[in-house]
């Protein structure tokens, strides 16, 4: 049973699956040239509200590599949080993208980093033995499951167009992100200056797929050579595009998320009543992160649940819903714990 | 129309598909801990009758990159043909992936290099100044439809094992080869001294999957990090595992390469027979080049055929079929050429 | 005026400027076929009492480098103190000879991190999504001027070692280091466990030196290719290996040293009993870090002393002391010093 | 005895000796705040008669990739001779500073090649599938010793630029062609759309000193950053650019690299007249090559010259003729070789 152990345990949710399976008739062009991939730029836009330049990668780790190597030279800095899954989860996957870039990580509570924060960490632009201010990366919803505000993000997009940097938004859990924030994606984005946002499918009901969007085309320059040379243009586009085309029809991916996190508060509810738990951040997408007894996390592990504390969470259990998380499910890991309690 | 265009326009065929709607189901642990991932390394070392390991990767690109990288340091050399795909046709991702090795490109009749040409690009080792012989990279079947015969593998691999090289086999349409050539997989790679397989599944029907297989287990080192840090390791392990696992179950694998090679020769032989054609390479596997006069060449544009001469193959026209080609397709084909003979 | 501003603004020593002249009589041999680098692995094994291996490089960062980029793959972390050179000064040098490793930096008092802050540093060995534990490079004696104690060298090997990493010494003033340690180089380097040292000569007399010792020959590998490749292989090998030669024949780069480092005590006694001065560090080798009030900085940089209160030192400004300064220049600073007190 | 190997075996010459020793006084500023580089910009806009951008480096290796990383993408091809020293000789530097962009080799009579294989070559522009044609590499004068014509350089550039490249020179014996071709190094550069120059010192009287001059200052970039971060920006910058200082003073590159070609012409000449030796290419700067009788070639070997048959160059033997080459050494060596004919 991997039920809450992340959201990548899920399978792709029904629409997506049935756009696959429509994608399969038939010989069809390769390489972008079939109708899914060919609109994708012109949804995107209508989504956004601009004229937005969409590539696509199969998974965040390759997404968010390739967006930020668009973004920072080889001697540049990108600034992140600690915790953050490019610096943390990816294997050096951006170092290797970028051509040895340096992640400059700062701290921050509940794994967000504010403009001051920032600032206070940027140094040496200009001076030769500096690796130099390049970008920005901010996760949203990030990894402890708690949003950026808005005004957050316009602060820290102040001090990095101060600072020559542009901003990268690592949105594995955007979904998640809007429907917490109930803002409009432009509202989100490059209202507040994001440059390049990696819009997450795989997490939120899609099999495999990603989208890195361009907010500013003429900044995209040759990107379809790095993304060629990684490895990550399919030959099949059609099996990507057809996800992503059903991922952003009837606001799907608004959807999926929008019950991702009401099945996340209606748990988180639950189990902050629970004397002896103690939630660690404010529950504002699909993630739960909570300090439980050590007997308590054992027993749920026992009966197949995934409960092991993060040191990087503070000590704290995670547990993520999703688009096919339903209340049995909670009812069901609520009456777990109280077996032991 | 895309018929004959490349064997990658064609659908996944429908035991991968439904191999891929059967992982659809539930929650399954990802990062290769699904029911699928967890046997490959079983069932291809049955299907190669060696222990072997495998990993795996969504594109040809990223597989032949990932395995050259493997084997190659940064200062290497990799021996391949002039007109091979990694050199012409992947943007440089074999040089991105190995930090920087050197593709020394060589000649030879029908897309293939025998072993004294190999022998005598063969310089430097030791050298400070060179950069060092590190692997061999020859294509199974090669870019030209002609499959490299078991001796010449072999005299190639005495050549390379003599030099302290590795052999890499971009199998991309290893499936056709295997089916045009009448071996064992095991009797057509490791026996012959392959070290490392780049086993294709994506243009013999299946959606997106490719499998890098190592015969000794013992030199993989840490192989998942490069895969890792490339972006090939998907969460959703399952729905590629799934894909290669219906590949290799009950030799689909093998009967939609021999059907394909079947529909190849079949075509080959109406089309040698019309005057005024002329086949540059025989055809041995599932890719038929022929020279064609210009008009016969437009006329088939014109009705949606891709007949594009490629001075890369002596300005011939290549036609591609493969697992779902029929009779009425090379009828149809046949049918346009004649309306303009 | 330079005097005091940092070591490198020295001219090259008498005896190393002589060897250099020496060298520059008639044709000789190029690419290390010259008698003094073939002599270099004999002299620098005698001087550490074990055989080792020698490379060269002019310039620190390139030594650093190539050090690393011979104990870390591509995925590895470095870990090192947050303010050491190749983490703030190389501008990337050490991620762009590695292809893209991690820089894990470390806090830690007075420049230094113990083997504790090492260990819980450490995270991620064998899991696929983290870049893995490498390599620890420690600076001797460090960016502060305090050195590492022998005992404290090796702690933090223990933990490397338990780690499967090796260590690196940046020994841009190992010199200095143990000129105040009074050990000798062996006790101070392969003795506790360190595998390639840094042995810098460019900041202590030479004109531009720097050797990467390999205390495991075994594990030199392929270094020469590394090393020609980054463009680190001078022609006129002579030039170069004269000025190591010279600085090491008869203790020249501890006499150097240690004239540094005399000099610096004189200097930091004299500062420190100035009122309304404070020094940051100890001072136990040839830096001093003093934070002075504003007005006598000022002044100081008024009267062409460098004077720079720096964030990473605690707002202290640094003097460095070398083989070239005398007491003159001492009196003269303190001198100067007291016009404004 | 090494005369006649290489022009990297002589010592450097005595002004450029007496330049080095006369910075060998006091403090001075690093990292190019010394006197001579703060002019080398001026000395050598006035050389070149327009404003230029210089940077240096300690290697012909070194000089050639950084100059080539300025103006060649990650996925770019870098066009050149196939015996060029960037891609025979420098270990693939190259590929490691450029982050693995392709060197396409072009064939060519006497290591030239014209504009017509170059476009030839040419091939893949704006598809994602190929490298992308960036930067045309010329050796200047060549590997075999033979200048390009001024006109010949012209139609490459127009070719390179016709197709959106730029041109790199690689000079390291510039100073030899110019004192051939008897142009302005105006003439031979920039005004023939050069747009980037590796000007040698090292083989013409320096001790380890290149300039790589930028004729386009504002396509500078961050050309500093990728400079420092390969380990290239020495910290006594004084004792490398006194030596290009001296080197562009009173035309001493140009008389080093007249006497040097005067002298190759004078044993061009000689070795020309012996019966049964074959001058393999025109003696047009300060390298010859001739083919000669293995027995001789055996003499000159025990007597201590280096006469190797060279494949690359036909199975000619080489020699190579300096600043420093005088008429006694020429007698010598065709004294020597009258002994055994």
């Amino acid at each position: 049973m991997t039920i809450f152990a992340s959201d990548n345990v899920t399978p792709a949710c029904p629409e997506v699956m049935e756009a696959i399976n429509q994608a399969n008739i038939g010989n069809i062009e390769s390489y972008g040239h079939d109708k899914w991939s060919k609109v994708l730029d012109n949804k995107f836009s209508e989504l956004f509200e601009k004229d937005v330049k969409v590539f696509t990668a199969v998974t965040g780790t390759a997404a968010n590599s390739l967006a930020l190597s668009s973004i920072t030279p080889s001697y540049g800095n990108i600034y992140c949080h600690k915790i953050s899954h490019i610096n943390v989860d990816e294997c050096g996957a951006p170092e290797f993208f970028t051509g040895g870039a340096k992640l400059i990580t700062i701290d921050g509570d509940d794994g967000k980093f504010n403009s001051d924060e920032l600032k206070k960490n940027i140094r040496g632009s200009g001076v030769v033995h500096n690796t130099q201010p390049a970008s920005v990366s901010i996760t949203q919803s990030c990894e402890t499951g708690v949003t950026y505000k808005l005004d957050e993000i316009l602060k820290i997009n102040q001090v990095a167009k101060e600072n020559g940097m542009k901003i990268h938004m690592d949105g594995t859990r955007f979904s998640n992100a809007i429907a917490s924030l109930k803002k409009s994606p432009a509202e989100a984005t490059w209202k507040l200056g994001i440059d390049v946002l990696t819009f997450g499918g795989t997490k939120n009901g899609c099999m495999d797929a990603e989208a890195i969007i361009f907010f500013n085309p003429s900044e995209v320059n040759n990107f379809q050579y790095l993304q060629k040379r990684s490895g990550q243009l399919l030959s099949k586009t059609r099996f990507l595009s057809s996800q992503l085309d059903a991922y952003i029809t009837d606001e799907l991916w608004l959807r999926n998320a929008t019950h991702a996190n009401d099945m996340a508060r209606k748990l988180s509810e639950k189990l902050s009543k629970i004397n002896s738990f103690e939630l660690t951040y404010p529950t504002e997408s699909n993630e739960i992160f909570i300090k439980m007894p050590k007997n308590i996390q054992d027993h749920l592990n026992n009966e197949g649940y995934s409960a092991i504390p993060d040191d990087m969470f503070d000590g704290s259990v995670r547990f993520v819903t999703a688009w096919n998380t339903n209340l049995n499910d909670i009812e069901n890991l609520i009456n777990t714990i109280k077996e032991k309690l």
